[in-house]
């Protein structure tokens, strides 16, 4: 059981280390063999996107230091910005208390992270006042 | 298709409105009915957890203003700290460009966002070079 891992190190002090294999292993995926991951621009604080990592894709971030997910709609790897030349180099990867998301910090190039040409996916607020949604950002010109 | 509606508003101008109904109805929800939901630090930009939500809870949430998920462990409604009084409250919802994610600014009350006693869920770094994870953050004393 994954999770009893996590539980087994909750009150572990700061600088406690660990092998990162052990932590890899006890990684909690969905059905699919997939896990969420958030990805932050590290200097900025602003949430890029969400999207999903298998096991391999881990460890192609880790080892390209490029982000790399797996793409649902293709069922292939995704290289970031690899046709599109936005790509994202990988700051910082965190696993999370139960280890069922990953929080990756990097440093994003080129226009912005998202497909549509905003900077960041995340570009509708709900106004939950007026029961409507505001688009928070323009498309480049 | 839920996308086909997310795809026809992609080039939207800076202050579109929109229904929020039209946007509910068009989330796509997983096999369990659940969307993930960022949970982010409003004034500091921390990330400070990544959880769950259903239809209903995302309501409730709304009308609410308190983070309300769903518990996949529990099957249940869980208002954030509710019995910690590590409350968080909604500052702005946010639906990602593909209507498959939300990011949800709060304003985080009490000791921190998770249930093993730190600010934020993500307190494992991993350090690649050396092949093990690190524990970012102490525990308070």
């Amino acid at each position: 059981m994954q999770k009893a891992f996590f539980q087994s190190i909750e009150t572990s002090s700061c600088e406690t280390r660990f092998p990162l294999d052990t932590f890899l292993d006890n990684l909690t995926f969905n059905e699919q063999g997939l896990i969420p991951v958030i990805t932050q621009q590290h200097d900025t604080g602003q949430v890029l996107m969400m999207a999903w990592m298998n096991s391999e894709a881990i460890q192609k971030t880790l080892s390209s230091g490029k982000m790399t997910y797996w793409s649902r709609s293709r069922q292939a790897f995704w290289v970031k910005g690899e046709t599109s030349g936005n790509t994202q180099t990988l700051k910082t990867m965190r696993i999370d208390c139960d280890g069922d998301a990953l929080l990756c910090l990097v440093d994003q190039q080129g226009g912005g992270a998202c497909h549509a040409l905003r900077s960041n996916c995340f570009y509708f607020d709900v106004d939950a006042a007026s029961a409507s949604v505001v688009v928070n950002e323009s498309q480049p010109s």
